[in-house]
């Protein structure tokens, strides 16, 4: 719609707790951005009628709600054809026989703007608005990426992924030198910011290095003097396993967290992945920088080894997201990670081994409930990036699913009477693709059916 | 289709490991029975020339993949409008709470018309071509049940389910007496077996004693000799969670699995839905009647307290299969408690928290794969119900589930070149109603997009 809009029906957010918007007006700019909220706005509303006469009003059904969009901080691009296969080995393992072979084809152009397009089209449909994506080592592919996500409407945040460690990077798939990575991250970042059509920054850089042990600390060193340099934000993995943890302990005597601090990694807007294994010391390192920990429940069941303490690191006031973390974990749905936090919350506190004693066997006080989920993968996304995204308000973003109760493939049904948490329960536990009606991002319309 | 017809292309089933059948030619009979699999047919064998043109071939495309119908073995059918809510509190809560005043409103005839019609299309859209259904104390809401399933042509096994015990059922919603309760069941059984339509017994009546907390010794007893007597399966909970297991060894001074052993329950054919916390001698006991065990991995994460440990059960060789608990489960979807059952196989073999050391965390050579789960799903399926069912062979039901990659809904994104297994493991991993495009039951063609 040209100039102005607004979309009239319910809406339900999670500035902090959950708050349901009964017959809210939302006004939105000609830049995509909110410009005021109101709610009990009468159905007879005088301006309701006059933004109908001018074309420039969505009137939602009673079968509609409105959510804010999907923020998923953790999606590595490239693996995306392997989604739902090799789950069967250790990270380590993982890496070396599925996941740097596929990584290393998109050297081809061709093959890469398929599977990025592909995958684009995909989370749109899922309602991710914002993604987090790690690319690969290539410039050229890595910039079609960003440039099909702004082409497609997707705000993301892209990285060039740094990785030069002989000996935890095969020779077939490895950066020539630090030089060469800090040279072409820098190069990316420059043709982020700099792409026609990206003056409002939808798609912005992120520097990448892979994780410690794929990089040599020169490597470390340079991204972090360029992230102070170019003011960029930093995405990296986090002890995320038993081994993966351990080995970074043996090659820097420290912590992951300590490691990435030194080399100046950890700032605001910066995304851990993971941080299954951080200590207490690396909690509270985490949370002076500002930094932020993408949660990926779905992969870390497979890669792990453990569950995430969740609900303790939110109460020690850490920034917490969602990640999908295609494709370690099975699914393209922030729904099913949102829902999946639930779940191994709920595994980590009864614990699983029913041959011990109750008391015995888990971790009281561990679980999240689904408000928590639906805060995470929305406001709490926002802020982990420090963005203005994930909430209903005047000067976020008009960031948007519509979901809508009884489409064909979809799982939702709403009954009249249903309370607005009864509503928001069975989003966060059944919504998939099958029930979003339409997508917005920066308040253009990407996704209808 | 009139008379024989043959469906050809690619299949997959699980026999005992993983069996692809490529190029099969699968003739099916007028009763619904498959008569013949061949594979490795050449696309000019001049028998499907014949067959196509006689009107009666359906041919696969290299997008499609062919699966045994998936058999539920939990459903709780009343508590379908509850799905994906009310997962906060435990199952003891949760039955008084939420669980039972719902379950007493079938009492209303139109209301059970309404939810059950909706369930059963429900499930057949999600290629459940099996079911196993608990309904309610109510026989007029159970017996239209049964003829919503003999109508839509899903195959069903339907209980009214018998609940007495004064302490654990509440006043509105409990049987008056046990000889009600048997006798209603009787009646069912009878009203079942004499459908018209149903010779074939596509239709079959369970007896249902809820829990044993629920049943009072007599009512236990008194279906017990039902079951002797009628040659009628048996489906009940058995040992479910800390609290109920703890419950029935206070009242009874031996375990779920005693009691109804006791009870002349445990029967070949007979479910029982959860299992959690049998010791070595139930499993045994278990194993030397022919009961089955249905695993509910996504109910046992909220009202469990563990993991049931499935593997070891395997191992001791009880017929096991899956079950989504609708609505303890919150989703209809049996691929969801496939993949879920190999994730929560692999917290239960790794351990959930990341403070203890791995080696204290977890339970080695707990986990599945999706191949288990698969065969769970189909064929472990038919065995616990001692019915033909569940693989691609003669004198077995021709009931299955037509996938294909690419809907637009759908998640499933084959590529020519992979493997049976990896296509496989997509299945278990990714796949949904969106991706279901054919169902048939019994040869009936019931579902088609």
């Amino acid at each position: 719609m040209p100039g102005d809009w607004a979309i009239y029906g319910r809406a339900i957010h999670a500035p902090d707790g959950i708050e349901a918007l009964v017959s809210a007006l939302i006004c939105v700019g000609t830049d995509g951005m909110i410009l005021s909220v109101e709610t009990a706005v009468a159905a007879d509303d005088p301006r309701l009628a006059r933004l109908r006469a001018g074309g420039s009003l969505v009137e939602l059904t009673p079968d509609d709600i409105l959510i804010p969009g999907l923020i998923d901080l953790h999606i590595h691009a490239p693996q995306f054809p392997q989604l739902g296969t090799a789950l069967d080995v250790p990270l380590e393992d993982w890496l070396q026989r599925y996941t740097f072979p596929l990584e290393s084809r998109y050297e081809d152009l061709a093959f890469a703007e398929d599977v990025y397009a592909c995958l684009v089209e995909t989370l749109l449909a899922h309602g991710t608005t914002t993604a987090v994506y790690f690319a690969t080592i290539h410039l050229p592919a890595t910039k079609r990426l960003a440039e099909i996500c702004l082409d497609k409407g997707q705000r993301a945040l892209v990285g060039r992924v740094g990785m030069d460690h002989p000996e935890q990077c095969p020779d077939f798939y490895r950066d020539a030198s630090a030089e060469i990575a800090i040279a072409e991250t820098r190069a990316l970042i420059g043709h982020i910011r700099d792409l026609p059509g990206n003056e409002a920054a939808l798609v912005r850089p992120m520097i990448t290095p892979r994780f410690v042990p794929a990089c040599t600390d020169a490597l470390l060193e340079g991204l972090g003097a360029l992230a102070a340099e170019t003011r960029c934000t930093v995405q990296t993995h986090c002890s995320e396993s038993d081994w993966e943890h351990g080995h970074v302990l043996d090659r820097c005597g420290v912590t992951d967290t300590a490691v990435l601090d030194r080399a100046g990694l950890l700032r605001r807007g910066s995304v851990l992945a993971h941080a299954n294994f951080i200590t207490e010391p690396d909690a509270a390192l985490i949370r002076a920088r500002g930094a932020a920990v993408a949660h990926c429940p779905l992969s870390n069941i497979y890669f792990a080894g453990a569950v995430f303490p969740l609900r303790e690191m939110l109460d020690q006031g850490l920034h917490i997201g969602l990640g999908s973390d295609i494709a370690g974990g099975p699914s393209a749905s922030l729904f099913e990670a949102a829902r999946q936090a639930v779940a191994v919350s709920r595994l980590l506190e009864s614990g699983t081994d029913s041959r011990k004693s109750a008391a015995a066997r888990g971790k009281p006080g561990a679980r999240i409930d689904f408000r928590t989920a639906f805060r995470m993968a929305t406001a709490g996304g926002g802020e982990s990036l420090d963005l203005p995204i994930g909430l209903f308000r005047p000067g976020y973003a008009f960031d948007a699913v519509l979901l809508r109760s009884g489409l064909p493939d979809g799982n939702l049904r709403f009954a009249e009477a249903e309370s607005a948490a009864g509503i928001l329960e069975k989003i966060v536990m059944l919504a998939g693709r099958g029930d979003v009606a339409q997508v917005w991002v920066a308040g253009r319309l990407v996704k209808s059916r």
